[in-house]
């Protein structure tokens, strides 16, 4: 998700800034322009660099811009819920896109079909624009009026022809930062990494229950909610991130690290020979681990970087004969040792159990996995790809007998209190918060409606 | 390049092991298999998971296979020269690819027309069809008398319906290995890592001269050259192959580590705090030279995986307004910080300038750059991508202009010996040899024909 | 527009019926179907064969469907403006389409904004959805009080999970028509070729002012308006329907063949010797011209049928060089010949002219173009093609100046009481209805609000 | 098949004489252009709007060129025999395309293997590439010796850097004509439709027997065969050409109307209301057969232009309720009347059933089908597609069996002599002979070779 005000090429800024944001969704892309009275809208299925080319781009006209690129796979009537929306109504343009879960919207939506609305899509951006609608005032005081509908996590970036909007839940579970160019513009975007990608400067992030207008005047700021948090959730800098973004000032690659080398305290590998993690999202806290634990951080495993929407699958009989696809083994760097195997994290088990079977057939002595996230006990109702008890292995069985399923000579789990210090947020927001650890814990930091839960 | 004998599913198996060895071309894909009685081909432009369907898969019938994947961006009729080639004789069908560069193809062509032969492509896949034609004997007796027309560096494989024939040039400037299927089937590949996709163990390498036939009564060797050399393309270890590939038994990844600590003792850089590696061939190496210089590894730079053709590459504007695509630098990483980044190779220089911009932009104090391979000064006539002195800023200016060129604190190559010892072939094959050096030091390994050199 | 009530392979038969009706719109296509409880929707750009896959088709699961082709080319957001539309609210979901043109769409829509509306689109379905909002009861009373709200030219088509509802406008100017399966299905479409596509029987018209329902119960029907006229769009006897449609039991191709026989009488060509049509829409008259005539018809023209979106239109010095690609002529048909050409309309007058110099150049003697319509005079903002003044040459010039403009011989339009006398209607219908004449005339059947004209 | 000598856009001109040329070949379509010195070709599969690009067109430079469509659905290694086929050999660049079929081309390839020749593809191209590789002198006196191998019906055009040369097969089965630009360049192609498609005029046929070359110099003629026959394949008149082309003169619409009119006068139908034909090849000879038998002509089918190859076909059940998706029938037109249906010919019998059964459905009160062309009782060996005793319903079945088959009141076809007069070549070439009949009479004009038949 991202937001670009007064800039010369801005369908082009989107574009390169969406393609650095391209890990956060694959599914779909967008992009809506303003040129300060009419709106342009270009979105659809695939990679940003599949959903535009130079003449879509050439429609794109304007300086200002909101641009979304989307992973959840949607199953029936995929092209009506691609972001962002672009909505007509007696106050001209308004195009919206948002990312997060809002967990009350079933509600919100029942009251609104009550009161007359109907709905085209399944999307909280139209549900927010039918908020809008209900209200009166400027747009700041009527986002100020509908955002209080909303409970959950959230960001939502708003554009009028001439102004953007963007904010946060109040719990500030989702990530949204605010850049300057050096010309004069700004960009706002879910990652600071976008930042880098169209030359833009980082000036600050968006506040829990803040809502900013970006403008001809600049930068104006108030707050729809009083009672705020700083709960980022924790998945962010555990996999989500790019490791050159920095959430909240705090660099993604280096929380890892850090993370990394708590969980060399915690849960040290004393037979260990070498380190290595599991590529792309277990490297960073394997470097950390290895530095912490005094051993020696050896690239273990390779990714193949092309697999895509049309790869075809092997058949079980050709997995059963040894067929590999998406990772392979040094043999030469594993043979005969005992290594310590870093990953970010364990849903259900199932990956961690071919990894250890490949490093064991590779001819690895022993393998103790060290996981950089804590045992995931609970779903996660805020917009993390797992939604109920029934997937995640650690809500079924203790460790020890994760352990023996996935084959593992040892497993350790970086604490909740670890992964707090590794990250370091509680030196910035004070102890008691400064994560959503819902998924670890099970508390939850909203109400949660028809998503309660039942073990 | 693979070939697979004698298994059920062996579309299916080419079909993963091209998958596997897509780093090494990414422009077309093919698969010509062999039911025992008749041939069945199909190929196309673009990546392996784009060029086979399921339903292509399917037509694929048979127990034997050749495939290819092709680098080389084909300029005009590109799908006349898209590999393996299918070719009716008398003798039957037959089915050949190709790797590397033959020097004298241009005289073998003129030959051959001379004698009668028409051609459809430029490939030496057609020249081998046609020199087997003027030979007699069974196939091996031909490929022995056919070969020794070729000068330069290739690896060739040979389908007959009930046989695999496989071999190298003479100088064992390509690398081509043979591996075992539990059940009785072979595979020879360009790279192990081929076999670690397709549940295969590996058995040997092909030798230099050496022709070897794979059919229902196992595998049969011969010469078709006495006087042979070892060769092998530096480059192969310095950049084409992936890391958990082993080249003559010796891995990849761990070459291009014991090349970083080399390089490390060649160049040390006392001043610098961190060690960071371009990603990703230069990962390797900076491994091995932060563990040997005592320095902490560290991810400093980023690259974005989703580039690919469709991608609107920024213009000029926009690159100097800061647009970055590729890759990028973890700020955070290298802030105040003097950095040693290694790379694996300079060809032009304008990548590194880049970079070295961009490290010092995000704040590093001073870049000290290490190249893991040497000065390249000399093109290459053998396949790899520089065949002008040109092109080549080493050809071109000293260290030291470089140095102040690329914007680096300091500049360090790893001396040819180094490189030597650092891969570590000297060991086995005796010390005058063990690899072609031609493009640092000129010392061509054959007479280079039309392609002979002017300064 | 198609519609299909009660039918096992409601998709498939969706397909074929919108194939049928391929003719009247070649830019998108979609389906809704409903199962009883929840609704299914694909849809997309291009031909009904391009839109829809197997894949598509096994997803659009129910007993009921409704269907749409568009040939307008939507400029921006194209995707946004396909229809069917389905529309979820308190009332459940609902799914919309729609033909011809709503005069005071801009009137009702800002009404609708002030009132709190928010549009997404650009769609009639959507007002009508909205103005369905506004209303209570069940869905007839609410349909019969929605649809007062509109002037112009309308068909919808409005399904509910368990009925199908269809209107058309009070003046009756688009036609539909309602068909029966022999097991006991029903079907409504804009043409009756459809039936014959799906296999069903021809049972009545759809009447002006008129709603019906399809539901498990039967057909029931209510009258929106009560004022009513049959006032069917003179084009939809003169090109726009196939030939093998019946418009209000008219056969198109005969009412085509005696308006040529009109046409004969009133503007005979005594020096002819042959007539020709132009294919395909001027064929019909051409027969009934020849015939009336006592002259033979010929097939001088013929159209090349391969013409489609990727075409490259052949540059203006091609053009002039004789480059022809669409139509071309028979010389051996016309040497030496005089020749009557028949042909539909004549709105710009470009074609005409182009194609009498392609009849000079082979020969012709003499051309006699007579057309089949009566001179296009006024703009229709109905839903033809045609809403300008300034494109119309008989808006601005005499029979006698578009005769020498396109170089004919001579030239003659049918007259408008001629039109009607050879289409039929006025037997029907009562002398003073049966037609809207509007682009003849200037009479309009309603007011024109923000479409108000001006010479 | 086209050959273009000497126009500045001989890409584009090539494209649209190959557009022109459509309806011959649909599966697949290139050009080749000479640019004097080197050759430029592209070719893929598909119709030629979506085989070729701007770009494409951009990239064949020259003046010359020769162009191809292919109809042959090709099995496996499709992309293999797309032609044209661009060959190089010691004498240069040399450009081959093909029609027809060569009754001894496996003993002419089988010859060529033993010679030591190597085959890629399964075309006649490639076989006279290499029988052209075995002959001297100049390109005229080698294609004399080489065309001199080739048995059955065939025309090539073959180009060199700055020439064309053209011929075809000794007993004139299959059609060429030389046509000529204003400003002083050549054309050539399989049909006259294409010389008006490119703006230029018809000259002459190229005669059996006879080679040409195009040149710089203008035509050269020569014949290679000295006993030649004038031997048109019937079907070209009947079904293959354009309505708009002349085939040796004799405009092909006409030739049907004479045809329509000689069948009216041995097969009439006392007690028909009117005629009616099958689109589009029926109409011509219906419109003759309605004139001759003072019977008005009808439009009495109609057929839908969208059927394309992604079109889903329906099931068995959805065809037996009645769906029909190809040709559908003007119910008013054919109700309670007495039919004439006229065919161009009857292969299987199986459309001929349905399309009576149709009618009937609709209303018919008699059907009687008349066929302008005589029963086809043999296959074809010289390139029409039935080329088995299985599938002709004639070879089988007598005229009263076939009538009852098909539920036909009455079935009347052709003469072989009817159809010789209808055609009216006689006139022109001699009485004995101006028609290849095989598929009537089972004289085969040639000898058969390998495809020698046994009822």
């Amino acid at each position: 998700m991202i937001g670009i005000f007064n800039q010369k090429n801005v369908a082009e800024l989107s574009y390169y800034g969406l393609h650095a944001l391209q890990h956060r969704g694959q599914e779909s892309a967008g992009i809506v322009t303003s040129d300060g009275h009419r709106m342009h809208i270009h979105k659809g299925e695939g990679l940003v660099r599949n959903v535009f080319s130079q003449m879509e781009m050439d429609r794109l006209k304007g300086a200002h811009a909101i641009g979304h690129v989307n992973y959840a796979s949607i199953a029936e009537s995929e092209a009506l819920n691609v972001q962002p929306f672009l909505f007509k109504s007696a106050g001209g343009e308004l195009a919206i896109c948002h990312n997060g879960n809002i967990v009350n919207s079933k509600e919100i939506q029942a009251f609104l079909e009550r009161e007359g609305s109907i709905f085209q899509t399944n999307s909280n951006g139209e549900l927010l624009a039918h908020l809008l609608k209900r209200t009166r005032g400027d747009m700041m005081s009527r986002l100020k009026e509908a955002l209080n509908y909303m409970e959950g996590s959230f960001s939502f970036l708003v554009m009028e022809p001439d102004a953007l909007y963007v904010a946060i839940d109040k719990d500030g579970m989702r990530p949204m930062s605010i850049g300057e160019f050096t010309n004069g513009g700004y960009v706002v975007a879910a990652e600071t990494c976008a930042f880098d990608a169209v030359g833009a400067k980082y000036v600050r992030d968006v506040l829990p229950g803040e809502v900013l207008r970006i403008g001809a005047a600049g930068i104006t700021t108030d707050n729809y909610a009083k009672l705020t948090r700083h709960l980022m959730c924790s998945m962010e800098y555990i996999y989500f991130a790019r490791p050159d973004s920095d959430i909240e000032e705090i660099n993604v690659y280096e929380s890892r690290k850090r993370c990394g080398a708590v969980l060399a305290k915690e849960s040290p590998a004393p037979t260990a020979d070498i380190v290595i993690g599991v590529p792309d999202s277990g490297l960073s806290a394997a470097i950390g681990y290895a530095e912490a634990a005094g051993l020696p951080f050896e690239t273990g495993m390779v990714k193949n970087r092309y697999i895509g929407r049309t790869f075809i699958e092997p058949t079980q009989e050709l997995r059963e004969q040894g067929v590999k696809m998406k990772l392979s083994v040094i043999a030469k760097v594993v043979q005969g040792r005992s290594v310590v195997l870093v990953d970010d994290s364990i849903v259900r088990g199932t990956t961690s159990r071919n990894l250890i079977t490949m490093l064991k057939n590779a001819g690895a002595k022993e393998v103790h996995m060290r996981i950089a996230a804590p045992e995931i006990k609970h779903p996660c109702f805020y917009g993390v790809d797992y939604s109920s008890y029934e997937e995640l292995i650690s809500a079924k069985h203790t460790t020890e007998e994760i352990r023996e399923r996935i084959g593992a000579d040892s497993l350790g789990f970086i604490s909740v209190s670890g992964l707090m210090k590794g990250v370091g947020r509680a030196e910035k927001f004070g102890k008691k918060c400064g994560h959503c650890t819902a998924c670890f814990t099970g508390e939850y930091a909203t109400h949660l409606y028809n998503d309660e839960v039942t073990t």
